[in-house]
């Protein structure tokens, strides 16, 4: 198991091969995003995309679970504060499989929980191609191995 | 039909009223955000939650149901290019009922496509008993009614 202490900024990570199907994009949207370019194929033909698109949501929600099964696991995480800079960069459609890669970006000791530490993680998910469709800025906790040492 | 120049900064909604689940929050959990104290009763009272809550992502995905179901019907939006600052205040829990607080915070004008308008909102979910669960500044882009009146 990794500890606050034996993260270091600048390392990253890549993993996963999600694939995307329209069953599963029409599946999400019907339940959280009912714009009709998620939910309807002949009304997303008519609209700007052009044709069916994932909810940006449901991205964001396939890059957590590619984070859960990946960068996440050998780590102690506490959780996460919240997420800064989330930009849905270009549609992800029917077909696509994704990837993700992260970067942290900075680390510090809490200062009101010094056995909790805060590591910053820039995420990008990309297609098959290369193209990246989602990015963000996660601010995760992470446990500390050794509390006392400050 | 409301277009960029119907909406004015400092305009506030409120809207829904979503029950929350322990299914739901378990079935959302294990395809998205399969961590123990999201997927299993008993690893979730051993957790610092202390029972079972709800992933992030999928308070996110609720609250933008509630969005799309309410705020959003009578605009005329053209999608969101991200969200600033979501953060997960406090946890959901099965049986909490969710509703959310939107409040219009800048407009303009996008320089490079003038048919478009720019709208950032802040949102918040809130409980039953007011508590904020969950915040973001949504960036939206909303169709102008008359593009060329610059």
């Amino acid at each position: 198991m990794r500890y606050y202490e034996d993260i270091e900024v600048g390392e990253t990570r890549e993993f996963g091969e999600y694939h995307v199907t329209k069953e599963e994009i029409l599946e999400f949207a019907e339940q959280y995003d009912p714009q009709p370019f998620h939910t309807d194929e002949t009304a997303a033909e008519e609209s700007a995309f052009g044709e069916l698109v994932a909810s940006g949501w449901h991205t964001a929600a396939i890059c957590m679970r590619m984070l859960v099964d990946g960068p996440m696991q050998d780590r102690a995480s506490m959780g996460a504060r919240g997420v800064d800079e989330l930009r849905w960069k270009q549609p992800v459609r029917p077909g696509d499989t994704l990837s993700i890669r992260t970067e942290v970006i900075d680390k510090r000791v809490s200062e009101s929980d010094p056995e909790r530490g805060y590591v910053d993680s820039r995420l990008e998910g990309i297609t098959q191609d290369g193209d990246v469709v989602i990015s963000w800025i996660g601010l995760g906790m992470i446990a500390r191995r050794n509390p006392g040492d400050d």
